[in-house]
């Protein structure tokens, strides 16, 4: 676990690395984060996703397996007790903790538009933000990343003026935090050029269009449902190539993997699928572990 | 502004200030808050509680007027927007900021009792002080106190069991905070025993029962109107005497006093009573300019 | 604009009654549309929208100068207790009393698009029709009219498919029900086509375009609020014409015209608006008692 | 323990029924209660408790099974697209629906006591009632029955205030509706008062005391599990005489048997109790097809 305060020894390294991967080096003689792809992956899940006497997906289980959980923040779902209740299980995991940002709407658990403004939204965002972090700082824990939830996720992607006020609610919450956005969005854009990190989120259980959109679930083949087919093609979205709908190959810069934890069946393949990644000499660690901060150089 | 970091100088005017007043200096060689009794006072109000469209108090006008703002949270009034307005507002009037603490009851505005577990009342004031403080930082702000709202101050004034919720949900979130709670109460003893500064409230619009209660509102002359009046049982209280409803003298420990701004004439009282108050050589300033933290003792 | 559904009889005899001007009645020896139109309006307002602690509006004092009160349900604001409250006003003023059905927006006050399915919106719009018709019944009353509130006002006046919810809901309640939408829009022919009652509406205090839409509130001119010109303006709505933004005239087959009880000044203007109407011989009368029943033609 | 308000003709009548043996009528040709105590009782079951993508309990396996679903309505659970989803299948499966009625307490799922004043509570029971009525009405059903919920219902069981204000809602809305509460509870008795009918309700599942109260869930022996035990506990509630935790014998009168849907195995205890009861010659039937309406006597 290197950064932060990376060490000359470690910067050679990957300068080094550059030139046998055929990476680049940039202005700063800093090491592109092109070379780390397909060497190091983050896997995420959505966790923490109960309410009250109601649970949702399998958390227990899933903890373990990934190392990147997205805790829901009492907005599209979670409440302060199980928000806790995730963390505490993250840490003993050793997985990482983001905020798993929704839109004010328990009822359609965040997956409907909820057209507030851009003032509303901002304070919303940064209002979940610090309660998470309140919540995990009193267990000793601190946020790794951020993750829009549901529509917001969706919407944000094509939107600058939306991608806009999530990153401002990160940037002024904490400007460490790595945004998880999806891979070559518009939210990726602005989130760097704002000198946000930002994981790249690829999702191995869903068909890519050679747009490098995700098929929409109502299409045929548009999720893929068997184990060992998800398992190899998060190793091909790690190595950052994966077979389009249309029958081509779409490149992608991928970070993290997004599994879920709450369809029959789910534990088996995340299980399965980290397997495969680290049989496939992918490392799968945090995504911060790996994310050089724009800060830094 | 001195502290923190009291410099010799103040330490050594301080000295003479106990000798001078009476006052006790404790083992390690530190002024006693009862020094400062009848010389500094602050003033508090509850603002911000307005939710959406819905307006509550007379907060423009009130903000210049008190030294710290309890600012609800969303749990029983509040809303992102409203909350991150609300400390833009005090930091213009350098007012100091705190959470208002309350149930998860918009309904009924926090007067009612919701039957929480310890730890759900835990996680939820946990994840209140977040949102708050998170919307301050925004602003570059950060929280001075806590004030437990409605029935939940009522309650833990009487009950250690629920006061010490309330204290271990500050203690892990900030340990560095002032508690704001009823001159005398139980929640003033169980945050004493764990070392939290607590400045000890008084209303000076409410007659007070030989016991330091509040004679409660149903009951004649409960509540005095009158500004005049008001003002002048301000600075009673400040200097720590105040006749009772039965016709003698309660002697009470006053570091803030709570001036209401959502009653007609609310804010020529407030203005009176910060005016009476100065009149009468009592400084008016942030609880936390003259409440010596334990942790540094 | 004659409406659809007419017999060949029924116009014939409207004919007649017009030429014997204001007293028409139809087989049921009820007054038709037609006849009382610059005759009878009805005049309502948004009431009951406080919520818990919150008050909004002047409710005590708009009730008797309006004869149809929109109530809010639950939904953008209005609780059980100001509901049934409300209601309670009404009958004392002789106010008929309908449903303001509203998205599930308190913190937006409905004023935001909520993105709910046609299933959701429906069985929502249900929700509230029910739990309002309840608290009615429970004092001995019944609703007259529907409104739909803020957002869902608005698109629906533009959108069929929205329109048909919420009059897919209404005749599922009670296709008795009188539903108030604005003059010459999309919901007033989707009604229609449901051979649903339909309440015109107009806004006494708003601009209009040629189109027959409102001008646009960030725009000048568009909202009126001298008393004077906005009772003019509701005696020229009444009886059928009103000059445009753009300088020209356009006609409107108006029942019912809004009025605001929220603003500053609305109650003076509610009553000048009454007195201008009934001083111009027009009777001021509730929308049920002069809508003709599509059922019984 | 017989009824108040019945005739002596009635009570001559009923002895002679009763000689005959079970097939008592009365004037209406209606089975009286008397005659089918332990030989008719009705099954319930808290149904539609999920709210939004929020799942609980088994309500497509549990519905054939009993004879009246409690459907949530909204304040402790329930959202408007599940309370008619539910209805839904309770009119396939020819079970009757009743209201669940709550605290307004999603996150606490109405276990937890909310402080409303008797007017807060009486208008938001009246408020659910409606909304589930208006639902129920979009598909031509109507309710049979009244269940209060959680902290309510056990409330209301020891308190003649709270009995008294579920009990004024339920006839202000619909006196003809039946109130399920504990068999022998003040709620019993306040409702008979009023002369509304009432299904004293008994649970199959859990260990009574000899004053007739449920063993508490954390003492040992509270809660059986053994499908076959509950099944033949059942048959005996329905008789009328139940074995209690202190060995001696407690006698009830139970019109229905409440079975949980939620737990591990509820489905197959369920179906084992209903085959029970029917083998035992014990007809299973909704309570309102034997329970006399007390206003027609």
């Amino acid at each position: 676990m290197p950064p932060p305060g990376r060490s000359e020894k470690f910067i050679q390294r990957l300068r080094t690395v550059c030139l046998l991967a055929g990476g680049g080096v940039d202005e700063q003689g800093q090491p592109s984060e092109e070379v780390s792809m397909g060497q190091r992956v983050d896997i995420n899940a959505d966790l923490g996703e109960g309410y009250g006497a109601y649970t949702f997906g399998m958390d227990e289980e899933m903890m373990p397996v990934i190392t990147s959980a997205n805790v829901a923040c009492g907005a599209h779902a979670g409440d302060p007790v199980i928000m806790r209740d995730t963390v505490r299980r993250a840490l003993q995991s050793d997985t990482a903790v983001g905020a798993h940002l929704g839109y004010p709407d328990l009822w359609g658990f965040g997956r409907r538009h909820v057209d507030l403004s851009a003032e509303q939204l901002y304070s919303f965002l940064v209002y979940q933000l610090g309660a998470l972090q309140a919540l995990a700082g009193s267990l000793g824990a601190s946020l790794q990343h951020v993750k829009p939830h549901g529509a917001l996720y969706n919407e944000a992607a094509g939107s600058a003026d939306l991608s806009a006020v999530v990153c401002d609610a990160i940037c002024d919450f904490d400007d460490n935090l790595v945004l998880f956005a999806p891979a070559g969005s518009t939210t990726v854009r602005v989130a760097r050029d704002r000198r946000l990190r930002v994981a790249e989120e690829g999702f191995a259980d869903r068909a890519y269009t050679a747009q490098g959109t995700l098929v929409p679930r109502d299409q045929p083949g548009a999720v893929i449902q068997d184990p060992g087919e998800v398992a190899s093609r998060a190793v091909m979205l790690a190595r950052g190539e994966i077979p389009t709908a249309e029958g081509g190959t779409l490149k992608l810069n991928i970070d993290t993997i997004c599994l879920h934890g709450d369809t029959p069946g789910a534990v088996r393949i995340a299980r399965r699928v980290r397997h495969e990644l680290e049989e496939s000499g992918i490392k799968v660690q945090t995504a911060s572990s790996f994310l050089r901060s724009q800060h830094s150089g």
